[in-house]
């Protein structure tokens, strides 16, 4: 037996644990909240769709690849809600171990390989870190404004803490980041499911 | 407003639905039914770490591409059982029938790249279409194996079932196809989860 493979097959195995991990995110019956392999799913399918609205030129499969894992650390680290500050304060911390823990079970090159994609999702830097940021903040909103704001109305949500969390939105996309303000926050303020405190 | 961009959110907001086309295959926690869009994700992720076994030399964007839209034509079509040989024989006119009212909701061009994945996967004749037919045979015998085989023992599933799903597996992938035979389909014979007719 391939010993390399069975390896991989395992780590293989354990990712499935991403589809157990919910999000806050109703999807658009309303009802369900998305849990994060749905989530990465659905983003890196709107990559193909979207990618000529990103403001830089873009490796297309390095996007998909950092957003199909870029969740995975969740596995260990849980999920971290935009909104919970508390919970943000020790995020980074708590999704750096998980990062160890998580990659070391596969091959050197593998490890090395998709600890690179997250760290370069995570620093933000680069046309495709930002373009997946981007993608990350416009698809849940999507999605809130399919499902009639729920989310927001049930959190009291307000335009300040939207606009704070979608403070660097733009530097992925500014015609995502456009259409987000003019159609669904519009939408929020208008329904009076986000209350318009700025 | 930019009415192409508009008309593209339109379609990333429908194929949402995905999320509540349920398969038969058991998520590894024996539990829940897996849904296609976790199951394209999970696939997706698996290029990232299995191309290396491709018999061929792929293109893995292709792949990827391919994997993450090949079953957004059960949208309107439905999932098909890969052992419901009555439904089996309406499947192809169902999915045409699909894809057409499915694409033709995006702008042409991005009509006509969604169209062409979608055929490429179907046709089964590109190394890259074979190597993502391989990882929709191998994913779910995968899980199969972490879920104790639990939907092989509620179907009495047979051996002979099993390698006609499979006839075609190996073309894209010699090793993941020995791998499923010798670990996941030897440990459905041992348990009894699958009986040995053949």
């Amino acid at each position: 037996m391939d010993k390399r493979l069975s390896q991989i097959v395992d780590f293989c195995r354990l990712i499935d644990k991403e589809k157990f991990i919910q999000r806050r995110t109703y999807l658009t019956d309303g009802n369900r909240l998305e849990n994060d392999a749905e989530h990465a799913w659905h983003m890196a399918v709107m990559v193909l769709l979207l990618k000529e609205y990103a403001n830089e030129k873009i490796d297309t499969l390095k996007v998909i690849s950092i957003l199909l894992i870029h969740d995975l650390v969740e596995i260990y680290a849980g999920d971290t809600f935009a909104y919970d500050e508390a919970g943000k304060q020790s995020q980074r911390e708590r999704e750096l171990a998980a990062a160890d823990k998580l990659f070391s079970q596969l091959p050197e090159d593998l490890c090395n390989y998709m600890r690179s994609l997250w760290d370069e999702f995570e620093a933000w830097e680069t046309p495709e870190s930002k373009f997946a940021h981007s993608l990350d903040n416009f698809q849940p909103t999507m999605l809130q404004n399919a499902s009639n704001n729920r989310s927001w109305r049930e959190c009291n949500r307000k335009l300040s803490e939207v606009l704070r969390r979608n403070e660097k939105t733009a530097l992925g996309s500014q015609p995502l980041w456009d259409f987000m303000k003019e159609v669904f926050i519009a939408n929020g303020l208008e329904s009076g499911a986000l209350s318009k405190d700025v």
